[in-house]
């Protein structure tokens, strides 16, 4: 499986992806599902995958370099030159689409499955910093500031945390806290979701991106925020009075 | 759906249930998921149920009331007269598989869903006190010192809390905080699951039940848990120190 979760707050984006991928539990490899095309004073665009590998690489591949076209007999387009988060969403799904209308016979002939989902987020010009997913069928939906997080993947375990901790106004320091707290609550329940991880911070009309990292089981900070964490929660449960209740 | 979630600690046994069932989210009502067997001095069993409601509730009519035969022409043994706890699972587990016998194929034939999980723990006579989750399959698995916790229905949200904190030695008033805590999560974060909730308290060779209590919106306790539980969170995470990463 996969963890992926993307924060779009006031200050900015927070992008969060492990990096694990399996075809069962003996079949593990270490996969980067977080990309970012990034040129600089122009845009920033981010992406994260999960569901079948195969799909999701080949409708990134068509979104980055291949491109369509809007109309036939034009330029295709890709990600580098959309003129808007928008058209950048409306592209990955179409680039889902065509992955569908190639492979999406084949797959079913042997039982496989056609899963795809995909957060895109950026900010493309003088436009509006942006947060979108977009889902098998290639439709999609904008996170907005009452909910002000999408999630991917494995998305349970770390939801608790962040429904209960995160506004549009959470700085992005807090935010980004938050998104590991989210990440190390989902690993540590699922194995199927593991280390590396790979994070990306974009700040609001920056039009570069603040940092990008991998952060993986040495990082100190990352083992600091667990055992900080860990300890946190079980004083937090413990300082709650005992039920005035007889047993 | 349904969460409940069932601990056997060193001190005794936590069962807590929610009590919504929804067939699609315009169909929702009330159902007590949790049954408890008692016979002072001699046994208490008590029982959680997940899955389809008509299959559970014949299941568990099987079980308490109807029996099953050990041998043919033999009485029927009842959750009121097995001599013991496993007794107790494998008779949960063929009124399981009695049910599937006579309603399966119906099911089947109107695309109906055979699914039910029950968790079912107690201690009769002289005999261990034990925790058993029984599956649609009538087989059964039983919960051990190093995974003192076992959950049916929507368990993902409420699982990171207990992965964390909760140990074989917890006492027995942590653990029920624990488990109100999990619940908690679980409602926040999932409409499907919902109040009020059951609990049940069991303490290790007592023979009779410690309490039972139903536990609704109003309740003073639970009310109090939530928002210290959400203000203790925001704190933690909070104190968490900033990463040192320039961004």
């Amino acid at each position: 499986m996969t963890y992926c979760v993307a924060l779009r707050l006031k200050e900015g984006l927070v992008m969060l992806a492990d990096t694990r991928t399996n075809a069962g539990v003996d079949n593990i490899s270490t996969f980067r599902k977080l990309t970012v095309i990034e040129h600089p004073g122009e845009r920033v665009i981010s992406i994260m995958t999960a569901g079948n590998l195969a799909v999701s690489q080949a409708a990134v591949n068509i979104a980055l370099e291949q491109g369509i076209a809007p109309r036939p007999g034009e330029e295709p387009m890709t990600l580098h030159t959309v003129p808007s988060m928008v058209r950048a969403a409306q592209l990955m799904g179409q680039a889902v689409r065509e992955v569908y209308r190639t492979d999406g016979p084949s797959l079913e002939a042997q039982a496989g499955d056609f899963s795809v989902s995909i957060l895109l987020a950026g900010q493309v010009g003088q436009g509006e910093m942006r947060l979108f997913q977009v889902y098998s069928a290639g439709n999609y939906i904008e996170a907005t500031e009452d909910t002000p997080f999408l999630q991917i993947g494995e998305h349970k375990y770390g939801k608790p945390i962040i429904d209960r901790a995160l506004h549009y106004d959470t700085p992005l320091d807090d935010g980004l806290k938050l998104a590991l707290i989210s990440m190390d609550s989902t690993m540590r329940s699922n194995l199927s979701v593991g280390m590396p991880i790979d994070l990306m911070v974009y700040r609001r009309d920056a039009l570069k991106v603040a940092m990008t990292r991998r952060i993986s089981e040495d990082d100190e900070y990352f083992r600091g925020l667990r055992q900080s964490w860990s300890d946190a929660l079980t004083k937090a449960y413990r300082a709650i009075p005992e039920p005035g209740w007889e047993f």
